[in-house]
């Protein structure tokens, strides 16, 4: 069977090699530079920041399994960080005792993963899914790249798997496929990003810390990560409530603020000397949809993402995208 | 297509990394505990030793870009390595200006390339495939393991495809294929390996060297090898005539013999705290076939291996068994 799967996520990825081991030909489709979808890396002259995905847990014996096989290739290792949680001020550390699950990072970076899973994959990058059709009992889609002036047609496929973010699924599947409406249902929070480095170690207690009543819900220093390059790099990530209200502010004033509300969550006076900000239009759905991923058996179209429970409490973590992937897959077994 | 990969060393991890790309339904069946073939490691608690493919080097194009992959995705890393020659006792170090093609070796030992590739395969270790027979237009595998007395049954595959020493092919291949008789005049040599482990470092001035005109035709220092865990580790192998003419000596004797020769060749009399030998029954081809492969289009069986040319001068290197994988998986597209 001819599989087109749109998106280079840890989802569609996943999804990806499945299909490949169950004897399909696959092509994925990602309309970005590079693979690995929100688990991604920024480079820059100080080094690299995970600015969007921060680190994984295992929490399903499916996953757990994957994440060892991962480890033992080398993919990714355990980030033995010192967490705390910081409100109004004031800073609490994570006892020794109570350090939470075992965290992993891709290493040298967040985007390394998805460049391993990708080899042997035929992934098409810059090529950008922007309609679906029918042909007959197949599958026609729109492609469109900066190579061409006009989009070109792909396929004919025999099945579409999207692996993209809720409100993108739902422009390619209107008219298509019997549960539109449910994805069209599911809105994804938009997400600030701000990524700071600096000259020296700014000597903070903590490799990471929630954050609260504060503009930012999240801060960690990325150069604790293990094998990721030396220096003293943060990444903070903006609350839903605050990066909603200011969606389309632009760069500049959203990284000032940002930049502010760093100083103030953590103490430190110390001035960056690099400063950059990211707009995730898209990060984590509000409300997850329950189910694994969904199905259209009789168009052969599907859809999955962090945007499904399948089965975890909860969604929006790489393990959600890793078993939703894996569930959508088995539809084509 | 249903296919079967009867071995899981570099060529037949590469067909069938491939066929899978092509959409085929792949299982590698593997009767060692391990992938990668002669690419292997054997650990031990002084270290790992790369005991059988040494090294490699890449001069065709398409290998030149796979290898490139590799080393981005950091499976592998250049090995800038100090050879000589030692001939009569007298050591040639490589000149400066002279030191030949960039060597690479998979990191953190010999083995981690095959299990690389291997992620995302269907590998059955420890599956022997003793017998195939025709099931009307398909194949039947009668597959030894140790976990049931008698052969199980495998299959039906569409297609076959081996890569295996020519030797244990012509085996399997006796009374099918075109191309049997072919298979069947083909000679591997065998090589015996000694690894020794030393308390210090011997301090020789090279980290690899050919030998003339003594029992060894190879010595290296694996420990002098990228990312490799440190030591001072060296592997040896003894030249095809001497090999071949004590194949059936046992172990112990071939060690001590293998051990006065390294002592002759390095003037090092400093013995070692660790010392095995290992007989590689079919190591190099004698006379490789000139062809890339060979391949029966009407039963759908076809071989694969570092004993073929396949447009290189020789045979027996890992490009070989790369390009050798890569040509017959073309047969199925």
């Amino acid at each position: 069977m001819h599989v087109a799967i749109i998106g280079a996520g840890l989802a569609g990825l996943t999804a990806a090699k499945q299909c490949q081991a169950q004897g399909h030909h696959v092509t994925v489709y990602e309309k970005s530079r590079g693979v690995s979808g929100r688990m991604c890396t920024r480079q820059t002259e100080f080094g690299g920041f995970d600015f969007g995905a921060q680190y994984f847990t295992a929490t399903s014996d499916r996953f757990k399994k994957e994440v060892n096989d991962w480890r033992k290739l080398g993919w990714i290792a355990a980030w033995d960080s010192q967490l705390a949680s910081i409100s109004h001020g004031k800073t609490t550390s994570s006892k020794a005792g109570a350090k939470g699950p075992q965290r992993y990072v891709p290493i040298p970076g967040m985007n390394a993963l998805g460049k391993q899973l990708a080899h042997g994959l035929d992934v098409r990058l810059e090529q950008q899914v922007i309609a679906l059709s029918r042909h007959g009992e197949q599958w026609l889609l729109s492609v469109k790249s900066d190579e061409v002036p006009v989009p070109a047609t792909a396929g004919p496929f025999d099945a579409v798997l999207l692996a993209i973010p809720a409100e993108q699924a739902a422009v390619l599947l209107k008219g298509h496929a019997s549960f539109a409406s449910t994805v069209a249902g599911v809105h994804m929070q938009p997400c600030w990003a701000l990524m700071l480095a600096f000259q020296n170690p700014l000597n903070l207690a903590y490799d990471g810390a929630w954050v609260e009543d504060s503009r930012l819900a999240w801060i960690a220093r990325d150069t604790s990560k293990p094998e990721h390059r030396a220096g003293e790099r943060w990444v903070c990530h903006a609350s839903a409530a605050w990066s909603t209200e200011h969606l389309e502010d632009d760069h500049e004033r959203v990284k000032e603020k940002l930049v502010k509300a760093f100083h103030e969550a953590t103490g430190s006076p110390v001035q960056a000397i690099h400063a950059e900000a990211h707009r995730w239009r898209f990060s984590l759905a509000d409300q997850p949809l329950e189910q694994s991923h969904l199905w259209d058996a009789k168009e052969k179209i599907g859809v999955c993402g962090d945007w499904f429970e399948a089965g975890l409490e909860g969604g929006g973590k790489v393990e959600n995208a890793f078993l939703s992937g894996l569930a959508l897959s088995t539809e084509l077994a």
